[in-house]
This record gives structure tokens, sequence and C-alpha cells, in this order.
């Protein structure tokens, strides 16, 4: 594929920076590849990695590139900005990988020159592993990355979304557009509600007085292992995600918790038939899931035919 | 490794039934299997599949059989026990592979004849699928196979525990034995709550208002799918676990309920301490589990690779 930009700057080499410096420099989407992060051990891993340049200044690392990739917890959006604030190239398009849209939105939009083009997005692509390590070429294939552009801006800033935009598509994902307040409930209830969920019950089951911890270890492949995979991600990054969505979160909480409170008095009640209607419900989604490749149809996701 | 059984019969022929077949077959535990589904379709599909001698009459399918495997709902337990209770062979060992014990146990005492040993069992191993096409050989293979024997019982009995201990482990799975009440509290925990969990988020976000289905589903990647396929198992399945071990679940709900409005609180009030706190304890779980085998290490268990 033709390069995209010449030069790019990413900010925080975590998973997804990493992912994004590979991808990059794998689909020749960059030419130069510049790197920080405010944490030693991460630019040191990095450099043993040889995923680009890596610098142990953001101003100097962000010197010169088109493109300047913000890839650090969302409640790390502003200092990473600011750090970075005064070595940002005139027409820079400044771009960020945050799960919360509208408070980092607000946060950056506080600390970033008037020169440089903001375009905020959101790959919706991760694992549960973390660091610079965990990062693979690959992680954006075939998954989306939202855009959500600021409203009202100039041609050259269309033109800077546009680009943005081709930068993604040359790293293998689909790339869509929405408002920010849009994503926010959107991934609260795709994204930060499973999470919590997942969360709390890893948490819950650790806490138990009558069923000991490694019991729940021992038969945990009848369900519970799904949920320990979804709550081993960053707690980081899953903690900034619910100080910054909150108004979101909380709205989707209180719906999931009112329906487990009918589902609750149809167990206690005996309601065979309401059971029944609302798993088969559930169990429909499961193929449209599938029929829009989001997910494999192999039983158990094929992981113990590999075990 | 020697046959276990010369005859063994299987009653519901499913995915745990269709299994057992194929299991005991490749691995030589039973010479001859005979099979029984009270639903015709089921039958010819058995028959097509070639999963054993399938009978149209349970008393003629558990005939000589030295083992009888009831591999039914559940809340069809009595039902299947009551339809082949007068061909069951004098001495004729019985089990079956419910997913809640003390209620199976009490059902099927109601019904099976004094000359039989009842060694009831659960095996925790299954996939989001069902039927006898979804049946395949090493289902079991390392997973656990809990047996729930009777208290109090003769010599006689014990040996015929041993003997089934030992059928399952022909079949690749690990044995371990404990009573039926415990089962049901552990099960509740790592099995019964996350499905219903599970059912619960994924039919709560078909009716949200705000967020369509069809955006769910595209962006279901970011956590949401996850969720998905455990809710696609059995809906009359799982109806008969929650109708069948409703005090157990309806704990340790109470105390899932809990902690998450704790959670909840936390994230209202922007407690960061606390929910980094208890999505640092969350992860740490994720490693036992890996470690004691029951989750593969693999990055969103290797799925993204393949697709």
């Amino acid at each position: 594929m033709a390069m995209i930009f010449d030069r790019i700057a990413i900010i925080g080499i975590g998973l997804i920076g990493a992912s994004i410096a590979r991808a990059a420099r794998e689909n020749g989407a960059a030419n130069t590849i510049q790197i920080y992060d405010a944490n030693p051990a991460a630019r040191q891993r990095a450099r043993e990695l040889g995923l680009g340049e890596v610098f142990d200044d953001a101003e100097k690392a962000v010197a010169n590139a088109e493109l300047v990739v913000l890839a650090v917890p969302v409640g790390a959006m502003e200092a990473a900005a600011k750090a970075c604030a005064r070595g940002l190239k005139i027409g820079a398009i400044v771009t960020d990988v945050g799960s919360v849209k509208q408070a980092v939105v607000s946060a950056l939009q506080a600390v970033l020159p008037t020169y440089v083009y903001l375009v905020p997005g959101h790959p919706l692509a991760g694992t549960e592993h973390s660091g610079p390590d965990a990062g693979f070429a690959s992680l954006f294939q075939n998954r989306w990355q939202i855009l959500t552009p600021l409203a009202g801006q100039t041609e050259a800033y269309a033109a800077a979304v546009d680009q943005l935009e081709q930068f993604w598509r040359g790293l293998g994902a689909n790339v869509e557009r929405m408002d920010a307040d849009r994503h926010d409930v959107v991934l609260a209830v795709v994204s930060h509600l499973p999470h919590l969920i997942a969360f709390n019950i890893v948490a819950m089951a650790e806490d138990l007085e009558n069923v000991t911890e490694s019991e729940v270890v021992k038969y945990s492949a009848s369900g519970f292992r799904d949920f320990t995979r979804i709550a081993a991600s960053d707690p980081t990054m899953w903690r900034d995600v619910f100080l910054n969505n909150k108004d979101a979160v909380l709205e989707v909480l209180g719906r999931f918790s009112e329906d487990l409170a009918a589902l609750q008095r149809a167990i206690r009640w005996g309601e065979g038939d309401t059971l029944y209607d609302l798993f088969d419900r559930a169990r429909r989604m499961r193929r449209e899931v599938i029929d829009a490749g989001q997910d494999t149809p192999a039983p158990n996701w094929g992981r113990d035919e590999k075990s």
C-alpha cells in the first residue's frame, strides 16, 4: 500500500501503541516512527523490540511528525498532550485511542495548540494483555476504528480526517465516524458494562466464604473462565474509562440491574416460560454476531482443541 | 485402554450424549452403545451419524446395559428415568449428566428401582452448541467429571462408583467426588451465575431504546461478543438449571448484586483507588486459571488469528 504519513509519533507504547508501530511498519503506512513513553522501562523495552526511534523527551518525540497518536490511558491523555504540546509541528494531526471520547476531547482541547488538527479516535481492538510486548501487527485487522471528528471545522480539517482514515485503513481497520457522545453511549453498552460485570463477578468470587478461590479456579471452565479473561485487562485503563464515562455507564448499569432483578424474581417464583423466552432471545443475538463477522463460530472459540 | 463396560445405554443424544457415544467408541470404553431420545428427529440424526444402536423405545434401549447414562436437561431427568425404569437390568449403574445434583437425585430416587446403583454425575464440559451434531469425542479431555455418590451405601455400590470413575477417566476426564449440596453451591458460582449474567446482558442489549441492536452486533468485539457465546447455550437446559438450583443461585446472585451496587457507588463518587484495587484483584485470578490449565493463555483465545 502507499505510505500515508512520512513521520508519525506514538506517545505511550503499551499494547495499542506497540501494535500501531508494528502495523504501520508492516503495512508501510509510515516511513519513520518516533516513540515516547513516560515510563522509562517501557521506552527501554520499545528500543529492545525495535518498535521505532525511541526518545526520552516527549517534545522531541513529536518533532516534525505529521501524525501524533496519543496511546495512553484515558486519564493520562491530558498529561501526555501537555508533555508534547510545544514540540508539535504546525498542521500536525493529533489523534488518540481512548475508549471514552467526550471527556478526552475536552481534556485535549484545553491543552493542545490551535494550530494542530485534533481528530479523536478509538480502535475497537485489544487483548487481555498489556505492555509493549503484547503488541502485534495484525491487531487492527478487520476491527473497527471509530473516528469522532469535531463539528464545525474547516476543509483543511476535513482533509486531515480523511488522511487519518486512510492511515487506519492502511493498518487493516474498518473505519466508522460518529459523534463523541454517541460513541460513549454505544461503548458503554458493548464494552464498558461487559467489562464492569466481569470485574465484579471475578472479584466477588474471590471473597466468598462458602466456596474457596481454588475451587473457583479448578472448575472455572464451566463458564467463569471467560469472565477472568475480560477481567484480566489493564486496571489503570479501565479505572479511567469508568471515571470518564460515568453518566453513560451508570445509565446502562441501572438498566442491567433492573433486568437482573426481574430475572431474579422469575427464578424465585419458578417462572420457567419467562426464563426460557429470555434465554432463547439472547441466543439469537449470537447468530447475528457471527453473521456480522464479529466472532468465530468455532465451539468454545476453538480454545480446547489447542490445549 | 481396557474396555470398562460391555454394553452402555445413553438416554438423550444431544451435545453431551453424542459426545459420550463418540468418546466411548473412540477410547474403547464400551463395546456396544444403545441410544434413545424422546425426540424422533434426534434419534434419526443419531442413526445417520452412526453414534450407536438407536432404539425407538426407552425400555429396549437400556436392556442388558451395565451402565445407563441419562443425558437430558435437568427438568427431563425424572421422565427419562421413568421411561426406561422397567427395562433396567438388575445391578445396572445409572448415572446422569445434570448441572444440578440435589434436585436430580431426589427426582431419580423416586422413580428408579432399588436394584440399580444410582451414581449421580456432572461433566464440566460443553460448548455453546446443542444437538447430536454438536457432539465430539474429545469434549471431556482434561475436563472435570464430578461424581456425587450417595451416602451410606454398600460395598457393591462403592465398586459401582469406582467403575463409573474408570469409565469417565477412559473418556479422558479427570474425576472428582463431592457431596451433591456442595456441588450445587460451587456450580452456582462458577457456572450458573456467569450464564445468568450473560443471558441478562445480552437480552438487555436487545431492548435498549438509545442503542440499536445492529450497533451492538457491529461493535460487539469490544467485550460484548464474549457474553453472546455463553448466552447461546441451550435455553431448555438453562431454564431447568435455574428452576432446580434456585436457592444456591439466588444466594450467589444476591452477593453479586450487592457487590455491583458497591461498584456503582464507587463510579458515581469517582473513587478511582477503589476501582483500581478491585480490577487489579480480578486480574490476578486470570493467572491462576491459566496456571491451573483451565484456559489457554493465547490473547483473545487466539480466535482473531483464525478469522
